[in-house]
């Protein structure tokens, strides 16, 4: 160096993964408006309409809706970071690697983890998890809604109910729900929600929207001990966002981009878009079936976002994935941990899901099941 | 909702403030290219890239160059954060608002925390600085070496080589030195140097580049618990980003952003580079001093990438800012801390260092300080 680089040519993928998904044109548009200043007024005019976009797409009347400067797992470890406190008891739900992954965090911010588990894409039993709350009266119980490993949605209602009647507050995992299908946050009684802005909501990786209840920023300002993480501190993110005072530099390209993501859900209309996200996962699963592959989880259970066909006997899911994307450029995941080569995970979200996209991918998959048998 | 949103549109900012500055329109197409997945192999392609480019930019023949997905905020507490371990002595040398946030993270991480400070904007002496860390023998070394609340630039040799004397890791912050002024990672002695994506790269905010050496590295791996932050995890990072395990979802879009930035800065050249903002920071003070305004810190301690002129008796400087911005679109920034009301902050770094821009912010300074006085 000093050499000459040919400005940067990315492959054009189809994005049918786990996320991210494919960006809207008018996403990419928006990232391509000029930077402002983290403190121009711009800026915060953008952070109030994503505060009002993001109450309505969680469902909530929540203020407290704020994205953070950093992916979806950024988004757990906030919400884990801020709400325990060292020797807290944390009681955790997982039936997955997300699940298995807020323990991990929960364990390294020093609480006292109670882990009620279930083998990966299995429901909980409402009556059980209520059992297990009140027997346990934790500070803070966690739970994934929309299980990325397993493509499962777990019902939260009744185990949000369970924490309030002990005076827990509720974290849960909506990484792979928010835009996508229902996450209902006031409904279900979660008080604090995190996702990401690359699945449902159809904006490259890089923030994650998060919405917080009165009752945990009650938590909060309660806090015996500072938070660990300065970056994460949700205090100081509101001092910034709400209060205007300098904490980091936020990222106007990144603001543009979900405040684009979140305008095209309200003109849509979330009960649209959870329509068409549910048409369209039901006509992959019967082309699934159809082509004699059986779901990894049961009717009624499934996400819409995300799909876990079973990989069939004799398939090798690795193979099938690298024809894919070197037939189509297409992208899809296979399983890990106890689903390594067992399931493939097939994203139908956001931008993507769309009727001629399930066509074309279980073509492809047919293909290359064909292909790699 | 549903309604109808029309397009984000962003005003035109000259952005002339510690950051962001403005974006080279080659950054802003390769953030048009289409999103791949974070496991792709075209996505790790440019991580290498970006490894490469990294290097070269740090001065260093480090392998560990990474982007944290974070602002610069995330890359100081992933330093912070990765060599201190609970009850660790922490050494910190602070003359300004990032060393004392350097200080406040140390303390969250559990630190014994030991401070060297000199008023803000004031350098230190090597010799005193030598004796501050014999009498101490701290295992992490702390210091700013791109000050931007002053403005200064502080010489880290000496506090380097005395760190090293009682085998103690060095962080220095780089924020506002990165594609600007010498770094020099290997030659200074740094162990561990953190920047961020917005200033002397002329990116969007949104990651923090970072390169850490191999003896840092060892004492990585010779930790005794966990690092609290799991998504700041280094040892994970580079699970992800050389072993290519899933950590989390970074984002493509910045890392073609960043990967396109530093491809600039090797097309230009470093030494070329850092001529052209010392050149341009000179024509800069020389037009202040004309304009009978003296600057803050002393020449030679000044940074060339932002400038602190002090206001002048009698300004307002909240009055100048709000001036430039409704009559240029035009950011700068006031001082905080001990310096609030005292400086201005204006920055002359990446793409928008320019002798036309220079001329254009020494122009309409003058017009809002004749209309604030």
């Amino acid at each position: 160096m000093p050499q000459s680089y040919a400005p940067l040519q990315a492959p054009h993928r189809l994005l049918f993964g786990p996320g991210p998904s494919m960006v809207a044109p008018r996403v990419y548009q928006a990232m391509s408006q000029p930077v402002v200043g983290h403190l121009d007024p711009f800026f915060f005019q953008t952070v109030e309409e994503v505060r009002a976009l993001l109450g309505y797409a969680y469902s909530t009347s929540n203020q407290f809706n704020i994205a953070v400067s950093g992916t979806g797992t950024s988004g757990m470890e906030a919400a884990v970071a801020n709400f325990t406190e060292a020797g807290d008891k944390f009681a955790l739900f997982t039936n997955g690697f997300f699940g298995d992954r807020i323990g991990e965090m929960a364990r390294r911010h020093g609480a006292q983890l109670v882990t009620h588990s279930k083998p990966w894409g299995e429901p909980y039993d409402p009556q059980e998890a209520r059992e297990f709350i009140r027997r346990e009266r934790p500070r803070i119980v966690a739970v994934v809604q929309a299980e990325t490993s397993t493509g499962m949605y777990n019902q939260t209602q009744a185990i949000c109910e369970a924490a309030h009647e002990v005076d827990a507050v509720t974290i849960v995992d909506c990484v792979t729900s928010l835009g996508g299908m229902p996450v209902l946050v006031d409904q279900n009684g979660i008080d604090i929600a995190y996702s990401c802005s690359q699945k449902g909501l159809g904006c490259p990786p890089g923030l994650s929207p998060m919405t917080v209840s009165p009752r945990a920023l009650e938590r909060l300002k309660a806090r015996k001990s500072p938070v660990e993480s300065f970056y994460l501190d949700l205090q100081l993110l509101d001092g910034f966002y709400t209060g205007h005072k300098y904490h980091h530099t936020a990222s106007a390209t990144m603001f543009y981009a979900i405040r684009e993501g979140l305008a095209i859900v309200a003109e849509e209309g979330l009960e649209a878009r959870w329509e068409r996200h549910r048409l369209n996962h039901e006509a992959f699963v019967a082309g699934i079936e159809a082509m004699g592959l059986r779901m990894h989880v049961a009717q009624g259970d499934r996400l819409w976002t995300l799909n876990t066909p079973c990989v069939p006997a004799g398939v090798d899911d690795a193979k099938v994935r690298q024809f894919l994307l070197e037939k189509y450029s297409m992208e899809i995941a296979g399983g890990f941990g106890p689903l390594a080569g067992k399931v493939f995970r097939i994203g139908t979200m956001g931008y993507s899901s769309t009727a001629e996209n399930v066509q074309l991918i279980l073509q492809a998959l047919a293909d290359a099941i064909r292909h790699a048998s």
